[in-house]
């Protein structure tokens, strides 16, 4: 698990969400366990689709080659709707993070890289106020393995503080989402810190 | 359009399709004017993902860069319901192919690339047998700029070509796409050419 903790890790954009508010307990994308723990969102990669990356790293010199892994982003649905009407998340929203290997060579593929391979893992964030409380925004993260229920990653283990300080939209990375980031800025929900910084590297 | 030329004929997964079969006309993914050019499917980004790349191409030397593009492929969901329980595609299938900007630095992105700003392009590869004929087995592609209604590649431009010789399913890239490939596995669906094609390459 060390390549998918580094890449998780490393991931600029760890940025998903999960079930609840208004809707009814069967509309939910994310549903627990009476531990707690969260159920494997077994149909994520029918949900709405983000964006990929590819190798992204906060640190200039890793993951630069072809053999780097992607990420895929999905979003619930209900969720996704919902942002398009308000360019924020409702209470509820599930996002699911996808990584998986990249190969550049394979079949008439010569240069570059494109995705195979099973999940090397997926990691869930979700914004749930009720379960989770205040902190964060009610925002959680929550990493699989293999389909198991998983528990919560620890406030202190560092997502939640990049995540409140470096993204774009209430806790996740919107500027990595192109067709979402017109529609923030559009309504007018781009945090101010981001703001700040897209004056700054002179967009 | 030099860039996104160059990044459609590159790319190792021109893998798409459209709408009829035995659907209604209302179900069609693709639809057609009355002069036979196909109308721009402006809810494919809510399709079912198949996969991305990055800067994929049968060149070597081509689109190493973090700032090479990324490509999407996107099948319409009744068509991928339908490929779960055969392993290949129906008649009316609809892939959407879109290509993004990549950018290697900015925000917290250090390394590695994220997609950005608007579609560089989007074509569309379609399976429809009582509108083409026979010829590719009734698959044809739609290059669309700017959401205006598309004319059909021509069958010499080396597309079909390609796609016929070297795909893993029924003129499609499947082998691009990692949660399909092992379905086609499964059902017995995977041309004898890239069949062969794997046994080469030692997989």
């Amino acid at each position: 698990m060390r390549a998918i903790a580094t890449a998780l890790g490393a991931l600029a954009l760890a940025a998903f969400l999960a079930a609840a508010g208004s809707a009814g307990a069967s509309d939910k994308a994310a549903r627990f366990d009476a531990s707690g723990k969260m159920l494997f969102p077994a149909d994520y990669r029918t949900w709405v689709f983000l964006s990929s990356g590819h190798g992204m790293s906060y640190n200039p010199a890793a993951n630069a080659a072809a053999e780097a892994p992607f990420d895929n982003v999905f979003v619930d649905p209900v969720s996704y709707r919902s942002f398009l009407k308000t360019g924020t998340w409702p209470e509820g929203t599930v996002l699911a993070l996808e990584v998986r290997a990249g190969t550049s060579h394979g079949s008439i593929n010569k240069s570059g890289a494109y995705q195979s391979g099973e999940p090397l893992g997926v990691e869930v964030h979700t914004k749930d106020t009720r379960r989770f409380g205040k902190a964060d925004d009610g925002w959680a993260f929550f990493p699989f393995e293999g389909g198991k229920p998983a528990t919560m990653i620890p406030r202190e283990a560092g997502c939640c503080s990049c995540h409140a300080a470096s993204t774009a939209v209430d806790h996740t990375f919107v500027q990595f989402y192109p067709t979402l980031l017109p529609i923030a800025r559009a309504k007018g929900t781009l945090n101010p810190a981001y703001l700040a910084e897209e004056k700054t590297e002179g967009h």
